[in-house]
């Protein structure tokens, strides 16, 4: 039997943990022959909802989980993981401004950096699902010593996904058909869907689309389809999420497919100008683990100014939350 | 590319089926291989939640997910269906009576068998998940003229894989170990779980665990979980009732594996003395779609009497439904 592979999970008893975890225990993430060890993380007041989780998880008599374990204790949580999604952060309340969002979760996510680094395995990949998760995975880079800038990122994959499914809806092809479509930045509305270098059916992508329907509708359409996900189901995106986190993480770990790009919020080493040190979503290759980023790409005006804009957005989060980078 | 099987699935928005979609659409019924249609129904009331789901389900962009429908039109959504999850039904409510409840689910069922026996594939397999599973089915079946006896069953694996998970947890041994449970009857709590000729590492179970143990204990505990996981969620199962329905499913349309059994309310033939007729479950092979009902089982005077039981139970449903029984 493969040695198994330790998944941690926070939030796991909330809406999109609860969307992740059966999928992962199914083999979902790294296939039926692959034994996962779950690690189940909750705060202590969901911790009888977790257990309930938990009951379920063995219920389902998956032949490919190993060990499970629940708790809210996160050096117990953390231990030996391989791959850590961190889904649990406070939502932002009625009344919250942004600068109390980012300093709440910013004690959240200094703890996460600090117990992943000490517990975890050293190769640990992590990915950060809570918003506001670039400025979130930042926090957790730079309280985790003994993490390298390149193992911890933020999903942008749910852009992505969203990306190529309104591309596919428009042009009446199936989403596989999609490639190379990019989401620049900050996973929030500042976000740039990019399709300059996207191939549908292995055409321009602007051999297929109109470019003003790209400009005026196509953007705003993936940057607010959370939102619409809100208004027709009352609560947020929580499957999809979850699907999209497992996509992430399995390109990662296993190698992006079929030649594609994928786009991940990543330790910016400054290609395209993008500011050194920030989480910043770009489009990039996987293999063995080893993540590329796709840094020789030309990119027009219209581009660099949205790519801008989402900067000087991650910029100004990472001024509201000096205190926790040390 | 392969012929997608079409797999319909009604009260689709509910908490089961929004479990049950996306694996379904990720492969995990019949591989990541294999193209599916998925035919979402639901009821008036909830077309809205269901167009929530359905825009979820695209933006997973899953490559094996082919076509998707979402209606509260029955005979679109069971147009054509290869596999149908008859998921919704009517919940008991309080101060429901037993026959109130097998009555608002006798008009629904009946309407359940029409239409899938008008529209769906020649070859269709229909699993009823909705309670109360097997006279729900027994309805769908009586009311549906084109379908053969065995193509409609009634979920019982939710109960085979607790009572794997309670022995896996009580020996120690993970739940692949365990082979040949048997869960005897209606999906209720006169439902019998028996190990007589169970396997834990190969060895006769009660090589293993105690025979009070069993008696006392095991049996009133599997037949418990359902409440006990409503007590700690303070919702019922979800997740885990789809993971069982796709193990249904799966193991109906490709096979049960490793040379195991598996329980599935199915119509009744007389063996084992059980009323013709009734959805009763019993352990069953499948193999090529083909289901074989283990009828030469020597049942000593305990199981005769546990299963004698559910079988008066069921018998007591039928002639609260006879009105709904042409």
């Amino acid at each position: 039997m493969k040695k198994p592979i330790t998944v941690a999970i926070t939030g796991a008893s909330g809406n999109i943990g609860y969307a992740i975890v059966f999928r992962i225990a199914a083999g979902d993430l790294f296939g039926p022959d692959q034994p996962v060890n779950l690690h189940l993380i909750e705060i202590e007041p969901a911790l009888l909802a977790l257990r309930g989780v938990e009951m379920e998880l063995r219920d389902c008599a998956f032949p490919t989980m190993n060990n499970l374990v629940a708790t809210s204790d996160l050096a117990e949580g953390f231990s030996d993981a391989d791959c850590v999604f961190l889904i649990g952060s406070r939502p932002r309340s009625k009344g919250m401004e942004r600068s109390d969002l980012l300093s709440v979760n910013g004690v959240i996510f200094k703890q996460m950096g600090k117990n992943i680094s000490d517990h975890a395995s050293k190769d640990v990949k992590v990915l950060v699902v809570g918003n506001p998760a670039n400025t979130n995975a930042l926090i957790t880079l730079h309280n985790g010593p003994n993490l390298q800038a390149h193992q911890v990122t933020s999903m942008m994959r749910l852009d992505q996904n969203r990306a190529v499914n309104t591309l596919a809806e428009k042009t009446r092809v199936h989403s596989s058909a999609i490639k190379n479509v990019i989401v620049w930045g900050n996973h929030s509305n500042t976000q740039y869907p990019d399709i300059n270098y996207c191939r549908i059916n292995n055409a321009a992508a602007f051999d297929v689309v109109n470019i003003d329907w790209y400009k005026e509708i196509f953007i705003d359409s993936v940057r607010k389809r959370g939102a619409k996900i809100i208004e027709i189901r009352g609560l947020s995106s929580a499957a999809s999420a979850a699907s999209a986190a497992i996509d992430h993480m399995r390109d990662w770990a296993l190698g992006v497919r079929d030649n594609d790009w994928v786009s991940m919020g990543i330790y910016s080493t400054g290609s395209y100008n993008i500011t050194e040190g920030l989480i910043f979503s770009v489009p990039v290759f996987a293999d063995e683990a080893k993540v590329s980023i796709i840094d020789d790409l030309e990119l027009n005006e219209f581009s660099q100014e949205m790519i801008k804009q989402s900067e000087q957005e991650l910029l100004a989060e990472r001024d509201l939350v000096r205190e926790y980078l040390p």
